[in-house]
């Protein structure tokens, strides 16, 4: 009982050895993620087309219930930007922008969201999320990466414009350029190049300016804040409100209402697709961070624990006011860079945000959209990557094959089906590289027990048996060619009387493979040809005996494949040897 | 040009060696086959919802088309059970059975499935079809066949009922039990015994009155014929269509007539996917029965060059009133065992059906559909196999899930979610099977060059060192499981320095499995830990030569991992044995 409520509460193990230390470190880092917290809060709500407070919600309930139940220590969970732009695109499709509905379809994103991930930690099915290859991660976040910039332009040139593609996208920027509010651009293009210079430019200068590194590092961390608040200044003092800049404008002070998500068939209906793409990549995400951070302490990650961490998390946000959310890259490096010793880091964080949610929020009425749209710009730009074409181009034309047509479906068709087709192309690929397996002709290396292909060495073979070493585990993607292969082998030499398949690398044969291997038994027989079987590995023969395919089998099995070279073809090979 | 001209008409090949003596054979097979084919062909149009007819047009021209395009010689094209019963289901969706839309639409399918196929033979993608599980085929098959049977109760009962899954069928029926026929019941019921009888007990029979075996099997094909020639001197004498039983009515004496399938975008886009299934299915089907003629006769069949061959019947088939055909299994064996030597047989056979249109159709003006009825149910029952929900059970609890699934999904869903489900659920098995590979951790077989497994043998270890034997190619869905169980065997001793991975049976490295030993080597480097690599393939070791990943490895790649053992270990071995 108790070791199974530790597996299910982490914060068991952490808690008891809680020292005064641990509790100095943490509170450090929660200021530092604070801070760094409330505008990129803002500024996920607006990507997601939600009211700012909704970000802000989204980081409190959501951490406290991580830090219950995950088991990074490090790990700082909320709004993160891929996630808010898939967010954007599932519940785009059932309300309107800005309409209550529109919140409330977010609330029951994240309640999906958060019960599914919670039942794959309980049934342990974190393995899932594996289906998801490196190059289709890759190339889905660079597309997403471009999508989400190209998204906030309309942000930085104050017009109005939608669409979820990246044409629907250009589209709309383009039929409104008309209506370019141009204090807007100064204000987004200002900001913009401000943090580009903040990036690459602000850390080594501080560096060369004699700072530590920590130091340059949360210098460099807090530009975003600084950008907000010099241009929330700017704003207010040139009342530029009135001049036509968009600003957040009012924020409810108040702590985390509680919500109730949608509940109507119709629309569970419609967000349990989306539900399940976002928990999987944001699970993806979060674990991708939380074991990198852990690794550099010796910690360990459980992922089916941390499905039911993040399960937790967003079942808060889904009650909350929040929206779907997972651990990010950034406030997490964040967090771990200050000096976070354990999850009550996290804790501390979110005291932080609900004080900052009900004493701060007039601070921001005047902070201009474009500011918040810089943000999101100079942050998402570094998740594109497109060197990972090269790479993959260099290492696998397959694997290139499935980040190219991520990317490309992603930018052209959506996040939801570029994601789902670049699945599809990675399983396909794989499943048609193992459908042709490698299957070599051996023969015997003259003066040894070992066997070789006859097309790379020297070795004595007899014209009565052919013998053949397949490299790969039988299943049904390749039960078919095995046996067109080697029915094909036997129509070609009219001396044929043994075939000996040699299954020294064979891990399975499926039920697909087992009928395969009898029908070859029983064509090769109405040939007059022996089938033989040689070093089967235990498990394979084991299953192999449960049916009557052995008893079936027109030749024996060998344990050794010279063992079967010694019955079948001793004699001709001995004759062959002395005749040469 | 010759051998490209020879690899696309296969005719070529057998046309020049053609003589009389094969003559006589193939116009001997022809007669038998065509007298089976008459009313088979009229069954089959009724089970598709098709005018009877059109059973017949779609045993002409693509019989002739598959006699110049394909590779087999005994292959009988044309309409087939579950075919017949795809095309009933896919055009049920897009119009009313009767109309003329419905027929319009069967040509559409036909053609749709014709260029499916004609286009995957030019591209040599013949393997696709390898992605059906042999356990999903056999789960499909027996449940069409109970498919089949159940939705020709309604003609063996007189009444009208509808429906695509077993549970509407059943309702259906169900609730115009009121309007039977009993009549029609008298007749139906009569032939269905009858036609079981000949099938299991006329042939031993014959052959106890000392008939030869050719003669005794022919004797029992020929029973439908005779049950349609008897039930319809029965309806036609009793006038018996007056007396409310179904017939098959005016059949218009003609050849096959030139038609043009429906080109409409709604039409191709709502038929589609179910040509692209019939096609897999139907080429499935029809290769199996001409792989199992051709072994008999030491014969080869070229999967792409069939695809070519079935995708022009097909084609035909759309051009002249028929309906999607493929090659049928008993009308296959029948010509193959009736002594047919080349496809001149299936052109004579064309022959033979094209003079029966002209000319005997109005003799089955008074052909009760109760008669066709009990072929079909007759014919499809023996396709019902429970046994391989046994067969399976016994020997992989995997591929018993596929089957269950299949059949249980094309019962209560129809029969193309059951296949599609069947096909999804044999390659998430597949993958979830390698997702967690055998890993071993190996030790010195004292006194050999040998690593033996540490559990099950007794092995020098050094706690300084671990080996990890990996049985399995690496790839995304099994990447990151290798990665955990580094890492967690890696926290577990704190004396550890190297990590060695023997990779003696890893066939493949693919990108994503790249990054992971990335980062395995990243993560391990930050734990003060060197990975190694022993025992890599050539073509593995070719491509990891293309990346960076061998210059950032802490640790060496070696040849052997004997190699690997005296240079990490023999000291620290050497101290141990010495102290024993």
């Amino acid at each position: 009982m108790t070791s199974s409520l530790r597996r299910y509460l982490p914060i068991l193990d952490w808690g008891r050895s809680y020292d005064s230390a641990a509790l100095t470190s943490d509170l450090v880092a929660a200021v530092i993620v604070t801070i760094m917290l409330i505008p990129q809060s803002l500024a996920y709500a607006l990507l997601a087309g939600l009211p700012p407070e909704a970000g802000i919600y989204a980081s409190i309930a959501p951490i406290l219930l991580y830090a219950i139940f995950g088991t990074s220590r490090a790990l700082a969970v909320g709004p993160v930007a891929v996630v808010s732009l898939l967010t954007a695109s599932a519940i785009g499709e059932v309300a309107e922008q800005g309409t209550a509905g529109y919140a409330v379809a977010a609330l029951t994103l994240a309640g999906l969201s958060g019960a599914f991930l919670l039942a794959l930690g309980v049934f342990r099915l974190g393995f899932l999320a594996n289906f998801l290859s490196h190059p289709v991660i890759a190339g889905f976040i660079t597309a997403s990466g471009i999508l989400i910039a190209t998204s906030q332009v309309k942000h930085l040139l104050g017009i109005e414009a939608g669409g979820h593609t990246l044409i629907e996208m250009v589209h709309g920027i383009l039929s409104h350029l008309g209506e370019i509010s141009w204090i807007t651009v100064a204000i987004g293009g200002g900001a913009t190049a401000f943090l580009f210079w903040v990036r690459k430019g602000l850390k080594p200068l501080l560096l060369r300016m004699g700072a530590s590194p920590l130091l340059a590092d949360i210098g460099a961390k807090a530009g975003p804040v600084a950008a907000v608040v010099v241009t929330t200044l700017v704003v207010w003092l040139l009342d530029l409100g009135a001049a036509g800049v968009a600003i957040v404008g009012e924020v409810p002070q108040s702590l985390p209402p509680l919500t109730m998500p949608g509940l109507s068939p119709e629309h569970l209906r419609q967000l349990a697709l989306p539900a399940v793409l976002i928990s999987i990549i944001g699970f993806v995400e979060s674990i991708s961070v939380a074991q990198t951070l852990a690794a550099k302490k010796r910690q360990r990650i459980d992922p089916d624990q941390e499905l039911i961490g993040l399960g937790a998390a967003n079942l808060g946000a889904a009650f909350t006011g929040g929206y779907p959310v997972t651990g990010g890259f950034s406030r997490s490096v964040v967090n771990f860079d200050a000096g976070a010793e354990t999850p009550a880091a996290g804790a501390f964080t979110a005291a932080g945000l609900a004080i900052a949610a009900v004493a701060l929020t007039p601070l921001v009425y005047y902070l201009p959209n474009a500011t918040l749209a810089a943000t999101i710009v100079v942050a998402v730009l570094s998740l594109v990557d497109f060197g990972i074409l090269k790479r993959t181009w260099t290492y696998s034309r397959g694997d290139f094959a499935a980040v190219a047509a991520t990317i490309l479906l992603t930018l052209a068709l959506g996040v939801e089906i570029g994601v789902a087709s670049g699945v599809v192309l990675s399983i396909a690929l794989h499943l048609f590289k193992t459908s042709r397996p490698h299957v070599a002709e051996v023969g015997l290396v003259p003066g040894t027990h070992h066997f070789r292909n006859i097309n790379r060495h020297d070795v004595t073979t007899d014209p009565s048996v052919v013998t053949l070493r397949i490299d790969e585990s039988l299943y049904f993607v390749n039960a078919r060619f095995l046996e067109d292969l080697i029915l094909a082998r036997a129509a070609e030499t009219e001396e044929l009387r043994h075939v000996v398949l040699m299954c020294s690398a064979v891990n399975e044969i499926d039920f697909s493979a087992l009928e395969s291997l009898e029908e070859t038994n029983r064509r090769l027989g109405d040939m007059g040809i022996e089938l033989h079987l040689s070093e089967v590995k235990g498990p394979v023969m084991d299953r192999l005996k449960t049916c009557h395919f052995l008893q079936d089998l027109t030749g024996r099995v060998f344990l050794s494949q010279y063992d079967a070279w010694r019955a079948l073809a001793r004699a001709e090979a001995e004759r062959g040897a002395a005749a040469e």
